[in-house]
């Protein structure tokens, strides 16, 4: 192929939004990854350069940015981080207080507890004979005391019961889980989608009706196998990403 | 621990909110889960009594899996399936093609393809010098016709270029690089956030303003270990779900 047939990106007419949405995408991942630090972000000009974009684009990008919550910005100061993006792994199972440790306290405000008999596609991802009650647990997550997370969870009955006399505040209950049991959890399914929050849901989690949550539903086994914790999870979408790695091939 | 000291969940007064959230994301899983198939989903009142809940609690779950649009609400007909919802795996990196397959045709409408010098953080995550151009592709991606994901992809220039010569329209990309470079590809690093669509984005997309989009930005490598392609994904969330495994130890 000759250097002619490939066309120069700066040729083509494309539309601002097309070029606002390019730029916001590489600079997000700047903020979430913690780059600017609690500095303010470079000028509009600055950055337009450094981006090789105009500055109309510029400040459409920021602008998609701010609509996110992920920046702000202000007459005079100029563009700051207004949320720090905290990262929950895919590649390790791990509880939400011990995968955060070293961003902050995580507190667990428990909202229900209870023993319940759960609908039939509960009992049956745990393993249960219909009828057979499990320990239902529903806690509001906090990161140095801001919503993150609203959790529902369904416990096998002989895991779940020991957690009624435990310091469910301030303990992940896959931590709890494996002290109580003294046996390890071993592999963990997960499925994760996109929801908007409700108009409820949002004001538990303190956020705008209709913001973008993380939704994961995961279910936990024992090392031997069992299925014990089932758990719905709702994240913030602007205050948790998840991250792993993927490979080509499985060995 | 004696029975008596463990509440039932059922002698706990909850709001009938808390309750349908409880209920939705149960029943959203076996919709999601294709469960029901083409057919309506059971009666209100049916479902009631299968979920052990109210029929006020059990329409106020359809009601918020319906402004998720996830089903629909038809008086006469009944609950229906409004959408399939795909699964795209996060246990191995594969092509949207190669994951989909079973579930329909996808095809790529090439928005925009050119050579570009990218910005600075771009062309470090590619391990590139400054300046580098890179080949920056942005596609429409469908499933049977509908607006699935939008990615903007850059790619190490030698390993893009020869793309400009291939069907994109009905290729992964994934796919043509390994087919193109005679390398396969090895890992990608994976990072996964919730964001609402912009309104140009959603536009483009066919979706409401504001619609949760599931947002990937992956960097794969190819098997040598070396970065060629740094995506930035944003796929429907109402279209498509991630799943996976986790394990407690990382062996």
């Amino acid at each position: 192929m000759t250097a002619s047939a490939v066309p120069l990106l700066t040729d083509v007419r494309r539309r601002r939004a097309d070029r606002a949405r390019q730029v916001a995408d590489v600079l997000r991942r700047q903020v979430v990854g913690g780059e600017f630090g609690d500095r303010p972000l470079p000028l509009d000009s600055v950055l337009a350069r450094r981006f090789g974009t105009s500055r109309n684009a510029m400040r459409a990008a920021l602008e998609l940015l701010r609509e996110e919550g992920l920046v702000e910005r202000c007459p005079g100061v100029g563009t700051t981080v207004a949320r720090a993006k905290y990262p929950h792994g895919l590649d390790r199972l791990l509880g939400l207080a011990e995968t955060l440790r070293e961003h902050g306290e995580v507190t667990n405000e428990v909202r229900t507890m209870g023993l319940t008999v759960p609908p039939p596609a509960v009992g049956e991802r745990l393993g249960l004979p219909g009828g057979e009650p499990v320990v239902y647990v529903e806690r509001l997550r906090r990161l140095n005391g801001l919503p993150l997370s609203l959790d529902l969870t369904y416990l096998a009955r002989d895991v779940g019961e020991p957690l009624f006399e435990a310091d469910l505040e301030h303990n992940d209950i896959f931590v709890l889980i494996e002290r109580l049991s003294g046996q390890p959890l071993g592999r963990a399914d997960l499925t994760v989608e996109a929801v908007n929050a409700d108009a409820h849901t949002a004001a538990v989690l303190q956020t705008p009706p209709g913001t973008a949550l993380l939704m994961v539903e995961r279910l936990a086994h024992l090392s031997d196998g069992r299925p014990v914790d089932l758990e719905y999870i709702r994240f913030r979408g602007d205050r948790l990403t998840m991250r792993g790695h993927l490979l080509r091939t499985t060995e």
